[in-house]
């Protein structure tokens, strides 16, 4: 256990599911993307809109614990949804209320990726 | 307007949304995958699950409708929810009843793919 200076932690929010392994699949993808060794983050974790937790607060909360600096919020949506120009703003409102000396800064969401195109028609393409 | 024997059409399954802007990024993707020019694919189209249209079902019978003999499903879904496990498959059988004579397989949904990792951390550090 050492300690880390301007501790920055990425955030992975997802939406969440009723159905645990999906969930599952959020927490691979964040440990994931560790792995990647992004020398900007000196963590990923995930977060939650609905059906798992931590949700946005209680994750923010815990960075602030482990004594983050910085929070880049990272939204994994395909479109700009209600979830994207509403419930996620709010929740990080809520959120940094509680953790004023936390600097917060949110990505474009996932969607947005011109990559996706090309990654889709690979998907198409690779049926056994 | 020209006949092309054995259409493919590839279905570009999103789940829908409330926000037409949602909808519309959908059929814009649709559009993109189109301009890659994919030799495998005589055309491209979108299909929602909800809040949109056309359905699954709308989608694979207009496909029949204009000639189509084989159509690819490719689900446009992060995680293997209720929507993958499910209601994507119900749908399938449902509108395959009505179009026997049609081949349709069903690609693997976009979240599984290897390369999202890597592109969401660009994600991430593309915030100016």
């Amino acid at each position: 256990h050492y300690y880390i200076n301007n501790m920055h932690i990425l955030l992975l929010v997802a939406h969440g599911s009723r159905r645990e392994e999906s969930n599952i699949e959020i927490e691979s993808l964040s440990k994931k993307i560790s792995t990647l060794e992004p020398k900007e983050f000196d963590k990923v974790m995930p977060a939650f809109l609905e059906f798992a937790s931590p949700s946005i607060p209680e994750a923010i909360k815990e960075c602030t614990e482990v004594g983050a600096t910085k929070v880049t919020i990272l939204p994994y949506f395909l479109s700009a949804g209600v979830h994207i120009t509403r419930d996620i703003p709010n929740e990080i409102i809520e959120a940094s209320e509680g953790s004023p000396g936390l600097e917060i800064k949110v990505a474009n969401y996932f969607g947005s990726r011109d990559e996706i195109a090309q990654i889709l028609l690979k998907t198409a393409l690779d049926i056994k």
